[in-house]
């Protein structure tokens, strides 16, 4: 093989594949990645990498002196290319498998591997499919991921589920068994059966959220039970999905919270930053006592001190208390776009929902704590 | 103690208490940190913090009901005013060794320590003393701290060594036994006794640095054999000095380097990151051929690959090659600041001289290392 590239774009593509090579090192082979010139497009090659789970293939226009492929450490590439000056990148193999790359001044000679031991990514024509406009995928995506599970203790939260409504709409939902995440969201094309749903992985949503304005301005989604692609300009994503099943979450979104709650949202963050910064503890607990007007945060009273704060909160019904982690409020609060969001509660023990106060389609429920202080 | 300060201010000068604070958590009361009302000064309140190495006096203006002292966590403090939003911040002590800190909306509650159980900081009148501007201070300090060790193998070079030239100047010296850096500076005032030379550790310099732009516009830096201070607008620093000799260093600094080599530094930078980034050693060695007008780089020629590059060089003697860690140049070429930097170089085995061609109170010497490719 031989190619010429420019500089740039073959920078920010060696970004992309090696945010997806696998970093654990358990399997050597999948700390490469590919080219590959492709039949059929001139001027056009193709990169991609894999960690089984998830893979992308992207291309990137090359002039192509001699058709082949390589396959090649990802790091390494990417950790020299980030540093060349030159504006063209020549990539040249040798049948002793040396791979020459120059640029500039610049040479470099790095040993590669055969590419028949590198995993092949064949991007398929899947049964289910959706097609989105990239900055709704983005929110969609920006709305949910936060509230997935991060450890590995339950597989089927480790990721978010998507499924379409009765109308017709993609309905995206997150939990981690404290709290979940709804976003309801009318897409441009949709073809998916009904009550079918799949779990989308977390890595997965966070490569495809980080590439995504490569993609252009929509996205097709296609995917049958077992994989997922994301397509759109010159990307692509495969992964496999979630195997299980989600849990029914609809039992949890309570429809009879009454007491309303308006507070502005910057407010809200910094009230629950001063009275939260005081505790040791992770989640950092916070009670929220609720009286006509007035939202008043206070810390758990400890050895270590204790710091209370108030807030003005659009209320006018019987006082109230209910506890909550601070961290959970504030994911969600960093999530929402309004400036004043609403908190729908029922009682102290209830589940509470929060949600914008301009927009309906999205709402996150929080479980309350116990706060006996 | 009831006292009232600017908000802004006092998030500021918390930070700088909490840099000095000792992290290790070994001795509980070094946690905390004072704020004491001083007689004679009205309107004026002074926080000090102190690791037993190091300390830090900062005065700040502010209202004083009601005089006194107070001896609270720092990180604790410090975590919480800088979530504060108000102008003010009140401050008071109860008898129960309670701080009451009120801002804006929010209050909080911290136990405290008895003041008497903290290392009280006092600054001396101490003998010797030096007169330098802020601006030749920072600068003094960049050029050398980067050569102090790092780790504790060798606690005398754990810092810059100080001393005067016969020329009334201040000499700043550092080094980890494969590299040295040295600057010569003249100063406003200079009373240091002849031969004495002092060690000053890496954390107050670290320190020094940070606030410097606190001390105003000249820095006072008073010292016995045993410590010194740094004083200057409202801020005092006071650190023990590091007991033990500082190698004679002026054996080392080769005075018959006749092979002159220079080199645009940001060319430098750059081939030297292209070249070492191929490494997986942590000092990454490097192999420069210099020849007539050209400086050639190489990476070791190792299972993973090699890389070379070359810049242009004014050089027109012999062609000779010799060999360094990249890291000891790619440090002393990010604290220079010219365009263009020289080489001094006798031969692949001697120390070479590294310097600014546009000022000649600095050099570095590095050993070279023996390159077997």
């Amino acid at each position: 093989m031989e190619i010429t590239l420019k500089r740039e774009a073959l920078s920010s593509t060696l970004q992309n594949i090696n945010a997806v090579v696998d970093k654990s090192s358990t399997k050597p082979i999948l700390s490469n990645f590919v080219i590959r010139t492709t039949e059929g497009e001139e001027s056009m090659v193709e990169f991609s990498s894999t960690d089984y789970e998830l893979s992308l293939v992207e291309k990137l226009t090359a002039q192509i002196a001699e058709p082949g492929s390589i396959c090649v450490n990802a790091k390494k590439v990417f950790d020299i290319v980030k540093e060349l000056q030159g504006e063209d990148v020549h990539i040249r193999s040798t049948e002793q498998l040396w791979i020459h790359i120059t640029c500039g001044s610049s040479e470099l000679r790095l040993p590669s591997v055969e590419v028949g031991l590198y995993p092949q990514t064949i991007l398929e024509e899947l049964p289910q499919s959706v097609t989105i406009s990239v900055d709704d995928l983005k929110h969609c995506i920006d709305m949910t991921l936060f509230a997935a599970i991060t450890n590995e203790s339950r597989r089927n939260l480790m990721g978010v589920c998507l499924c379409s409504t009765a109308g017709e709409q993609t309905r995206w939902l997150s939990t981690d068994g404290h709290r979940l995440a709804e976003i309801v969201k009318a897409v441009d094309k949709i073809n998916i059966g009904q009550g079918q749903e799949v779990i989308i992985p977390r890595k997965a949503l966070t490569e495809v959220r980080r590439a995504a304005d490569l993609f252009g301005e929509t996205v097709r989604i296609t995917f049958d039970s077992r994989v997922m692609q994301f397509s759109g300009g010159k990307i692509s994503f495969k992964t496999r999905l979630i195997e299980g099943k989600f849990p029914n979450c609809d039992p949890i979104i309570p429809k009879d919270n009454t007491l309303n709650v308006i507070v502005k949202r910057e407010n809200f963050i910094n009230s629950l930053r001063i009275v939260s910064s005081i505790s040791t503890e992770k989640l950092r607990p916070v009670k929220l006592l609720i009286s006509q007007g007035v939202l008043k945060l206070e810390s758990e009273k400890a050895d270590y001190g204790e710091v209370v704060d108030e807030i003005e909160a659009g209320y006018d019904g019987e006082a109230f208390q209910i506890g909550f982690n601070s961290k959970y409020l504030l994911d969600v609060l960093a999530v929402i776009e309004s400036d004043e969001i609403k908190l729908e509660c029922k009682n102290s023990m209830s589940p509470t929902i929060i949600k914008s106060t301009a927009d309906d389609s999205f709402l996150s429920v929080i479980m309350p704590l116990r706060v006996e202080w």
